[in-house]
């Protein structure tokens, strides 16, 4: 692995977030590099060949990190080896089921350590303030504290940041279209099924975030419904 | 992955200081279960069998966590797919070789994840004081940093503990002493041959802790001669 003039590593799902993070790095100039990361969702087998498609054309280094002991160790509605997705609004208690434990650290611990051996100066995430209440990895607080650790615990000194941490997924949409995002090449569904359920709390979710309801959303949806 | 009275999770390399600390919370009456990882290291092929037939004795449950991405997307010397191990004293120079980027937070984050997933309150590394120089991932402001971001970004608030971090690892081998540790199932060696090579750096600081000079290490060196 030779140092390269990397300055950016993208945690990139293939989700409708992290999509526009990377197109906002891209636009704004920065040598960009992306990792996606298998971790045994329903959905990795959408996003991943997605995210893929992205960087091809968007010309981003781009690697899949496998980590197949996640659906053997951890629980989660979000794996193939957990309980179904759970369906209904995006609240607290529905969606506290698809946590996969601890995993924002985990995907950044390695990005950062990738980060430090192709020497790029730092790792961006696109969680988002809608994710707070749910996800104790996406809430500032442990967004600092591990920053400080990506710190002191790299030679490098390796910084991580958070650019929509302040965002709502809405303005993440707004955002993307200003950006030029092709949306129809993102995914959200936990389900993973062929299209877009449209029923989900990600998929409620995703329609309130392009304001589907607007006729500005250009995902097909299974169940085109109300949405959040 | 049902919930079960597991109470400390130890990351465990099957090396010298975590059989100690794995020893160390078995003789404290905890309740203990331990997690090791296949980084594609020289040495993980014999130092993994040791801590399988280790947490075996103990009745210990254990898992290997196979981390395949390692070796091709990170450098380091202690990789299989890196350059040579250093040979020489254990100094910084020599042994920041062998450093693979941020590691330890790799570890411990996927440890935090699986001790949430099955209901454990910590998580506990036997990162040691001789070690702070050379690995920016092993020092006591690091381990404060990730400690607090474990506490953050789980809903158990999950406690990452290192218990040896103010000890230099001769103190750990006096330890395990004590606590009746059978040094001859344990591996240090960076080279991962068939015995310990007995020359580089890390056989050194074996022999070191070991006490090798006062006859007190158990240890079958290729090269005998003298510690650190």
């Amino acid at each position: 692995m030779k140092k390269t003039s990397v300055h950016t590593v993208v945690v990139y799902s293939g989700g409708m977030d992290s999509t526009v993070l990377l197109h906002d790095f891209i636009a704004g100039g920065t040598k960009t590099a992306a990792l996606s990361f298998d971790y045994g969702s329903r959905h990795n087998h959408r996003e991943l060949p997605m995210a893929k498609a992205v960087c091809r054309s968007l010309n981003v280094s781009h690697h899949v990190v496998p980590l197949t002991f996640i659906p053997e160790l951890f629980k989660s509605a979000l794996l193939l080896s957990g309980a179904p997705v759970p369906e209904g609004p995006y609240d607290v208690l529905t969606m506290k089921q698809t946590v996969v434990p601890f995993r924002n650290a985990i995907l950044m611990g390695i990005t950062v350590g990738y980060a430090e051996t192709i020497g790029a100066a730092e790792v961006v995430l696109a969680s988002h303030g809608g994710d707070h209440a749910i996800y104790p990895d996406c809430r500032p607080e442990f967004n600092r504290a591990f920053a400080q650790a990506a710190r002191l615990g790299t030679d490098n000194k390796v910084s991580v940041r958070f650019p929509y941490e302040e965002l709502d997924k809405r303005d993440i949409g707004d955002l993307g279209r200003r950006l030029g995002v092709d949306f129809a090449r993102t995914w959200t569904c936990y389900k993973g099924g062929e299209h877009h359920c449209g029923v989900c709390s990600a998929c409620r979710e995703r329609k309130y975030a392009l304001r589907c309801e607007e006729g500005m959303d250009p995902t097909f949806y299974l169940n085109s419904g109300g949405s959040k």
